[in-house]
């Protein structure tokens, strides 16, 4: 099954071999949205390909919220690292790595070995935990700008991203008109939708709600499973195609035990599965790093932000290339569209391209077969 | 807002004027499905109309899953009190309460005054919680036709509900073929999709969550408010039309605050009214009835139960008519239609009725306009 291919790449992907690390900000040079300076900075990355003399072959792909920076797959040591999105990065793949030199860096505010909330305070010698600052879709931004600057990169053919990585990469183009070349927006809009804002809401909640949470204070406790499994859970019945999960699954109960019974525990083979993803999810990823990002998801509106969307991107050479999924509810087509038209209408280079599916937000990845060719005719022109 | 006004319905609702209540099965003759006996029973019910003399206009509408008995509006001391399914029931109305004696029980294992999980248990004294014996449809459904046989209704003109009422409906046509002249089936089906399955567990995992829960032993403490409101959430974003979440709140900040911050407070409307509703509901229902009847819904399957549905209904001469909502994700259309034919290949009389609607397992009530035509016909052919 398609989905659970996707799973399991992005959990096997918590483990990510050849990861390189760059450090910066020690001074607190580095000042967030909220005011304060913040520092020192760690930007975990991973490169595919190899960066030409001229340095202007560099592609930025941001990962979704919870991927790793293994976006191609990847042998190493004789084990094979499948990448999260090794159908469109990859040698010969549409982000081909024989022609671009690939980085892909952990969020700010993630747990794959850049800062986050599960990183050391240096003020206090503990894990941040709550006491991380809160930050927006634009310091993210500006964090993953500054590490790029801090390994030579200063232009980049293209920056490329799905879901929060499309809202990355609008609001690196916005920041910085002249920094990328192309910008690949998949599954992404200049706002979020009421449903994403709602489901972002409840993860939350339930996180918060487990005992183990502790206000954000579980480092070297327990960890809080149950809250984050229900987080996963429900992203789960949301994003998925809910057809698959029926023909997948339907009413087969667990140990093929078709007695009429009630209990608490798990009676059928699909609570198996969202037990089974909830716990495998919890191997990988950190709860307060969930809320943080789901955080800067909700808050991202670069509307509010700019003003308008033609303070944002007018006058911009930045070449935009969108694609939807018709299905998808997290950010609406109409929302992408609405944001196309603008870019157009203030002169700046534009496509749009909608994926008629029935698969809803995962069809970002689902979908690959019809998004490939996309991005391979957008980085060719 | 047609939604919230249904939920402001059924909200309003947890006061129900002129209760009546019967108690049966003191000498525990009752038998459950799990082979116990269990008594004494209370069923807490409202009547509305008139029993005719030749008692033969009874029409029993069972409730959905946390509905009261108010199933039509009444005014009673001053005071309206609306029906949650009052465009339905009513004087005048498809269920025309000047024609029918209509009666409206709370479900067994309910908390609205049937014998529930929060209602004492004798042996102890104190309130059961999770000592209440597991149940399915079919214990609902016999305890529904000896309720009724308690207050002299032997037969009824017919047998009405929605989703878990729904499969009451059915259930009870199956256990006694004479007991219901006609059954009118509303988005329900001889079995659970596995999203509702999926969605059940989830809501269930989130109330467990809350240490206030207790393993069920709350009676008296402190409330599991925190974990019954999630439940309640996940409900209310599956069931309710998305598109309507984003025309009423979008992106709109509480309190018009427009400014960028990032706050674990409640921040956007959605999220205010996600916790409205959740702590509405929390005033009105317990939360090991939910966890209880939940079950009940998860486990029915009529073709486990009866082996085929030509065994639970062949010969019957119930006549069935079937309501579906093109969008319901909870019951599916296709099962629905499905048990129509088998019914049809088996000589037993049966109407299938799909309303187009993008408003999914809510649509059972925003669809009225629609539903009231077909339910006024079943019901006088």
């Amino acid at each position: 099954m398609t989905v659970v291919e996707l799973g399991d790449n992005l959990d096997s992907c918590a483990k990510v071999p050849n990861l390189k690390a760059v450090e910066f900000s020690k001074d607190l040079r580095f000042g967030l949205q909220n005011g304060k300076r913040f520092g020192p900075i760690t930007a975990a990355y991973k490169t595919f390909g190899k960066l030409n003399k001229a340095r202007d072959n560099a592609v930025l792909v941001f990962p979704t919220l919870t991927a790793t920076q293994q976006a191609a797959s990847e042998k190493s040591n004789g084990t094979v690292f499948p990448g999260w999105w090794q159908e469109i990065v990859g040698e010969g793949k549409p982000i081909d790595t024989r022609k671009f030199f690939v980085v892909c860096a952990d969020h700010f505010g993630g747990c794959y070995g850049s800062t986050g909330p599960s990183s050391t305070n240096p003020d206090t010698g503990k894990p941040f935990g709550l006491n991380f600052p809160g930050f927006f879709i634009k310091d993210m931004a500006n964090v993953t700008m500054e590490f790029l600057r801090q390994i030579g990169i200063t232009k980049l053919r293209a920056v490329v991203g799905a879901s929060i990585g499309g809202l990355l990469s609008l609001e690196l183009a916005a920041l910085d008109n002249a920094f990328a070349e192309k910008a690949i927006v998949v599954g992404a809009s200049h706002r979020v939708s009421a449903t994403y804002l709602a489901l972002n809401y409840i993860a939350r909640e339930a996180i918060m709600l487990d005992p183990a949470w502790n206000s954000g204070n579980y480092y070297g406790a327990e960890f809080p499973e149950r809250g984050l499994s229900i987080a996963r859970q429900i992203g789960h019945v949301s994003y998925l195609n809910q057809l698959i999960l029926e023909r997948k699954f339907g009413r087969q109960p667990v140990n093929g035990n078709f007695k009429q019974h009630v209990s608490l525990g798990l009676q059928y083979q699909v609570e198996s599965y969202l037990d089974y993803q909830g716990k495998k999810f919890c191997k990988r990823f950190d709860p307060n790093s969930y809320i943080y990002l789901s955080k800067a998801i909700d808050t991202f509106d670069l509307e509010k932000e700019f003003g308008s969307i033609e303070n944002a991107f007018s006058g911009s050479p930045t070449e935009f290339s969108f694609i939807t999924i018709s299905s998808d509810n997290l950010f609406l087509p109409s929302d992408t569209k609405e944001l196309h038209s603008k870019l157009a209408e203030c002169g700046v280079r534009s496509a749009y391209n909608g994926i008629n599916s029935p698969k809803g937000h995962d069809g970002l990845f689902l979908e690959h077969e019809k998004i490939a060719p996309i991005i391979r005719k957008a980085l060719k022109e």
